[in-house]
């Protein structure tokens, strides 16, 4: 037997424990096999992280484990899906036991805070990249698209921004601190909407989470429904505890993993209080081109959303 | 617009071209969605290939593509499933256009043989990797599994074993001689048995595909079976035209991608005639565990497995 089936063996908790009663065959033969219940849709995502781009060199394996899934899980949440399970490859540039052991323990937590069972997967050796695909379900024809903004609707994130990039210049600090701890939490811990984005579906015209910035994922609504919008730079959430991202941090600041909705605005006060209470309402779409931000001085300012349509996505 | 947001730009046909009807929402949203027939079970299978682990360095990019593509449908083949679609995580260390034009290429003609649509992917920049999950869909309970094999079932192979283990020795030779094109294409241009799975499907008893070799896999559904086997040396088929592989490349070269299935031998006489001749009987399925190879003077060989029973696919 190879280093890398011992390996293997580690993962063997993980489609164990959190075995969803959709998943009917787990790992161990040519494929997974899923039912998908009576009257639903599949949706399915693919992220990849690689070492030294999407997370630092020597990143911590149990925190790496958590936010890969917790990345991941965060699409299905934007298409207002219910979690089911995720396929994982694994690429190792040596078969160091203690490593995966951290980095299935992360996986196992956040497993198990998402309820998503490990299906799948495959380990090869080669330089440290993990590609995870996760698979969720909804009601036919209710999975929330980038491409149903309409003119009037409100724009509305679901939390704080900017934390995430807040993080970035304490990630090396060895006492940061305990006021950035909510900053660093938001960089290595980060939460997918998944019970709000279930609860918008049926509400909400389009949805987004933002891995890249509010104005980047924003922009990709606007451009898929061909709408603009304007935000109020005063309504947008960005205090953690007694921290406090910047605006620029807000806007253009990645990892976030917040979701960015768009909804029209008679439904707002229809929403069950928790949820209506969960969502912060930045700004209204508009049939104009272009994403236009309205400091508290009465400045207009026309921001660049960047990246364009993103009909496959890159980085 | 980013270098690597003009690479994603050359994928747009994979997703338009050969789009599914089971697709409902492909590449460009934060999920692709897939809508299941009712009264059947989806089955999928994810598959990373490494630079310089799972192909040559500098290897053509077309090939790559069709290849990649192939091996991933494979599985799909192996459960009796029918191709619909895959997603393509793709990491690049630069955003060689003419490259990437190549891969598509070799993608879109594979995804046009096999009958399955890009529906989402991922491009990161770092190591040459590709992770393709492929999904198919099987009528509910009838996936092929390793793990039916029983006492008395027939052994049988789709085709001929070790042309691509042999064809290793002359990758590198600019000009091989004509007979060993054959071996060539076999390494090349594997050709995952589709058709042949999925009119296997409430026949066989056990399947995979033979991508570590016949002795590895087999030994696999033996190991999930709970059974041994025999096969008889002179059986195993490993002409190629002119060209043979040696006995050696047959049992233990891999990436031969023919299915190595088990089946109770009253089925085989039942079978339509193009589907039993596809078939070589190699052996049959014992309650004694072991794999064993009968010589053709007699001599009785006990075969190593090797790996195990891969609850998690490496390597």
């Amino acid at each position: 037997m190879g280093e890398f089936e011992l390996i293997g063996r580690l993962f063997r908790p993980l489609a164990e424990i959190t075995r969803q009663e959709g998943v009917l065959l787990g790992p161990g033969d040519d494929c997974a096999i899923q039912r998908v219940p009576a009257g639903h849709d599949l949706v399915f995502s693919v992220d990849t992280l690689v070492e030294g781009v999407h997370f630092p060199g020597q990143y911590d394996p149990a925190r790496l484990g958590w936010r890969a899934l917790a990345v991941a899980v965060s699409d299905l949440a934007a298409m207002g899906a219910d979690p089911v399970c995720y396929t994982l490859a694994l690429t190792l540039p040596d078969a160091d036991e203690a490593w995966v052991a951290a980095l299935v323990s992360g996986l196992r937590e956040a497993s198990l805070a998402f309820g998503v069972a490990l299906a799948g997967g495959d380990i090869t050796r080669g330089p440290l990249t993990l590609t995870l695909q996760v698979h969720g379900v909804v009601p036919e024809g209710q999975g929330i698209l980038r491409s149903g903004a309409r003119p009037g609707d409100l724009v509305a994130v679901t939390g704080p921004l900017g934390g995430a990039a807040a993080a970035l210049e304490w990630l090396d600090d060895p006492q940061p601190p305990s006021s950035v701890s909510p900053l660093l939490d938001c960089y290595h811990r980060p939460v997918p909407k998944i019970d709000t984005g279930r609860r918008l579906r049926g509400v909400a015209s389009a949805a987004i989470d933002i891995s890249d910035g509010l104005a980047a994922d924003l922009g990709h609504i606007l451009e898929a429904s061909g709408v603009g919008a304007w935000l109020e730079a005063a309504a947008i959430p960005r205090r953690y505890g007694i921290a406090e991202a910047s605006l620029e941090q807000a806007l253009y600041g990645g990892d976030d993993y917040q979701l960015c909705v768009t909804l029209p605005s008679p439904a707002l006060p229809m929403l069950p209080g928790d949820v209506s209470k969960s969502l912060h309402v930045i700004g209204e779409i508009r049939s104009a081109e272009g994403l236009y931000l309205q400091h508290p001085d009465g400045a207009r300012e026309l921001l660049t959303t960047g990246t364009g349509y993103d009909h496959f996505k890159t980085e």
